[in-house]
């Protein structure tokens, strides 16, 4: 099935304002990516702002599609699973077309303050990913920490902060060895949080 | 004393990007918060671009002054000083006048693909600010975990990682609260690491 033209200009958004930024991104530019008329864009969206946000909740159906068909889930044990995602995460910087790059996290970046509405939709889009591993990360909770001063919902959480931190150092120079490098602190974290590695950090995670 | 021209356009620039982003500053929102004409800044800085590197070693030095003279320092324990470290940087989001952000976070997401000397000078300002704790890190891993398979430098490249994505997810809806929590993880983390506390999460670090 060839996408319609509102598809054809969202997918082109994400991979342009991935690029370039909001602020950055024109109008013009996302049309030329799609290979739509500025009428047909502005037939689908009032504005750039509109397109944002609507670019926000495409990535996350994208990304969430991609996930929800990820092999990890197969798994048997609740902390393999959650390891097993984290190395799906590392393998991504390591191999994918823009290794460290989340729509959501460069969008909310510049529109916090300026375009609150643009700034939630990329919070429902990080919030929404974090929840679909609540459930494991509760699991492993129970079996292995059930004492521990944090919520399954706060680690969730705490996974996807990592990964948008690790992609903004890797931005700023560290590339996409740094993300990973990154990403490994977090597996190491989860993994000692779970009692599959011991407290000074000896023996891979 | 009273800061020179450059300066105060300098300062300016921290308050003004940090808020709308690097795109949508204009040079003329940064002389309206300086109080300078256009001239004034156009004798001083050759483009916006050029205002950005400048703004980004600003920025280090202003936060460097900042740290380097914090209490944290006077502890005798190295492990001591790193969780102090991240005591101050909890107090900072908990306190703070823009509490979740940082200017080197901002500008290296809307620029690592298009201006990379801004992201260049982005890296150096973050990376400069590790390097003021691998000499902690250092000590401590040697004192109680020798054997481990990660640096110092990797470790105090990874507090800055986590501070960024914590700024990501608070600015996308998570607030202070967010925050505070990811830098909690944070500090857990280090904690674990250096056998402050057990595998399982017990105990606050």
């Amino acid at each position: 099935m060839r996408p319609d033209g509102r598809t054809k200009i969202l997918d082109a958004a994400l991979s342009v304002i991935r690029t370039k930024g909001f602020e950055a991104t024109r109008v013009e530019d996302v049309c030329a990516a799609a290979g739509v008329s500025k009428g047909a864009f502005f037939h689908h969206f009032d504005s750039k702002e509109a397109l944002a946000i609507a670019a926000a909740d495409h990535w996350s159906a994208v990304t969430g599609g991609f996930f929800e068909t990820a092999d990890f889930h197969a798994l048997a044990d609740p902390v393999d699973r959650i390891l097993a995602y984290l190395d799906l995460r590392i393998a991504l910087v390591e191999g994918g077309e823009l290794p460290f790059s989340c729509l959501a996290g460069t969008l909310a970046q510049e529109t916090f303050a300026t375009r609150p509405a643009v700034a939630e939709a990329c919070g429902r889009s990080i919030r929404g990913h974090a929840g679909s591993l609540v459930a494991d990360i509760a699991a492993a909770r129970a079996a292995h920490a059930p004492d521990a001063d944090w919520t399954a919902e706060s680690l969730a959480l705490h996974t996807q902060a990592v990964i948008q931190g690790a992609f903004v150092v890797a931005k700023a120079g560290g590339g996409a060895a740094s993300a990973v490098e990154n990403l490994r602190h977090l597996k190491r974290y989860v993994a000692m949080l779970f009692g599959r590695i011991g407290p000074t950090g000896g023996g891979k995670p």
